[in-house]
């Protein structure tokens, strides 16, 4: 966020055009954020969560700020279409009952609607720095998981490009880095978008941390060879037994990491978890344009008309998870009391 | 091949510019065919085979056709260029060392170079035709496999533009459809130069089979939907023990297939078997261009100077195959002697 409450706005990276351009977009209402979580310019469940939560600052003062009233119903239309932009994130909803519940409850005690948006910019604040003091608590605990010479194989981008720091999964990483352990990090460069190869890997190689980046199909063969020793990964919904949404071919990670023993870590805040669902079956997974496929990247690659397929989320299933690393602790073996001790509270 | 034995030359489809653009390339000289072999503008372990006998052909008369031992010996010093424009097919081996044996079978009886020139043009030909009946006969020996309603995933392009004719896994999907049985084709889109988008799905569609185009890192997906009733893939060697290098990602999709109980088939003609090589440790692999994954759609995809590893190949062992599928019949289970019963004779 930068300025202030009444006429601030919400500055993000535009990921879609790293790791080329690195250019900045500021969003001064609902619909620049709508359109940048939907094409993902922000990307990453907790950095989408963060997002949207400013985003409701900017619906909230959408009527000007006449009364109490006027900010609270503008930032329930405002947080009712960002709900709209992407389903499998969870840490979005989250995010903007957080802001509504807030916007409710200081409705009545609020001195003026100018204090109001002040309180529900101070919200959205918290909101990200919880996130920064997150990222930090998954890093430390995640840390402890790794040896040094380790190879490490992460899918997509959970690093700071997905937060508002440091990242999930790749905090797990620059944690054990900054502990001193060296350790290889293999990028699956993630089909259809390129999150391991534009974000992660230059996230990683920025920071000065080895990276070779392979396609999606070679990690099996990666891990055959032996390089991989841990697989890290992020989540965008965890079910109440610790079944996970992560981005589509996490699952084929999760089955190769099963067929050649190798750990496979998730992790993932605890705003992550979605305790009304029991199970991955019911996580809503998106779908998304076939061009994402055939024209990805300004340039046709499949037969005119043809057919497909395109999710965006897969889910892994509890039993191929070794643990999950939140930042309240560590969840091993991944069951649902387990899960349920340690976020059901 | 057009034109006669003595100034004509090989015509081969462009397959770099499928499916955008339909062109052909005539080579009248050893050096084009081993680029077009190099840089993939021919591929498919059974179509380089034949192109590099057809190069062979135009190689042995690169000396001009002054008399038998310089034709014989064009072709040798031809052979040992070719040999060099890729490392895993070993159809390629296959070819070349039997346009040689003929040519030195020859030498001593043909009446004159031109003859002889000839006779090496008609064994070339005799390569490609019996190239169209193996097929055929794949074809037959691997529809049985197949019941109407399968969905069928398929990796990389192992169809008409890998072969003389009709395709290895293609080959048992056409014929199935030509017995009347109604499938379905999920295509892997096979990163990082999409044979499987650009060359499988347009194959498919251009005969009227229907197929979904997916990304690599969804067949698990797509699997754990029950969506694929069979997996049927190509094959660029394959040891005596069964064990068989195709194309990368072939290995993650039989682990998928293994996990989710779905038969995974290879189809691939006899000349594929490399008995000299006990298993699948000692199939030399590719590794190509970084720039194939980082610049591999026109555009750069990742950052400046990071490290790429790109293997053109990996091996999946005998044990997670549930047969191979060849001209002569049907290897299964796929064990060393079984292969050794079939193909060692």
């Amino acid at each position: 966020w930068v300025g202030s409450a009444r006429d601030g706005a919400v500055r993000l990276i535009d990921q879609t055009l790293l790791p080329v351009e690195f250019s900045r977009i500021d969003c001064r209402d609902v619909e620049t954020v709508w359109e940048a979580i939907k094409m993902l310019r922000v990307r990453g469940a907790p950095a989408i969560g963060i997002a949207a939560a400013y985003g409701a600052v900017l619906g909230a003062r959408g009527q000007g700020l006449g009364s109490v009233d006027a900010v609270v119903s503008s930032l329930r239309a405002a947080a009712a279409h960002l709900r709209t932009s992407r389903p499998t994130a969870v840490n979005l909803f989250w995010a903007l009952d957080r802001m509504q519940r807030t916007a409710e409850a200081e409705a009545t005690t609020a001195p003026g609607p100018e204090v109001l948006l002040d309180h529900l910019l101070d919200e959205a604040r918290a909101i990200e720095q919880e996130d920064r003091a997150m990222c930090r608590a998954i890093g430390r605990f995640g840390a402890e998981l790794l040896e040094p010479g380790h190879g490490i194989l992460t899918h997509c981008n959970a690093g700071g490009l997905a937060t508002s720091d440091y990242g999930t999964a790749l905090a797990v990483i620059f944690s054990a880095v900054e502990q001193g352990k060296a350790v290889h990090v293999y990028a699956d460069e993630t089909r259809p978008l390129l999150q391991g190869a534009r974000l992660t890997a230059w996230e990683l190689q920025r920071r000065g941390i080895p990276v070779t980046l392979i396609c999606d199909n070679m990690a099996p063969q990666v891990m055959k060879e032996g390089k991989i020793q841990a697989v890290v990964v992020g989540a965008d919904r965890i079910a109440a037994n610790g079944d996970t949404a992560n981005k589509i071919g996490t699952y084929g990670v999760a089955l190769a990491a099963k067929a050649h023993d190798i750990p496979f870590y998730v992790a993932a805040p605890s705003s992550t978890f979605d305790l009304s669902l029991p199970d991955g079956s019911s996580i809503p997974i998106e779908q998304r344009d076939p061009r994402e496929i055939t024209h990805g990247f300004g340039r046709q690659t499949a037969p005119e008309g043809v057919e497909v397929y395109n999710p965006a989320f897969d889910v892994t299933p509890s039993r191929m998870i070794t643990a999950i690393i939140t930042e309240r602790g560590v969840i091993r073996p991944v069951t649902a009391d387990a899960v349920a001790d340690l976020i059901g509270t």
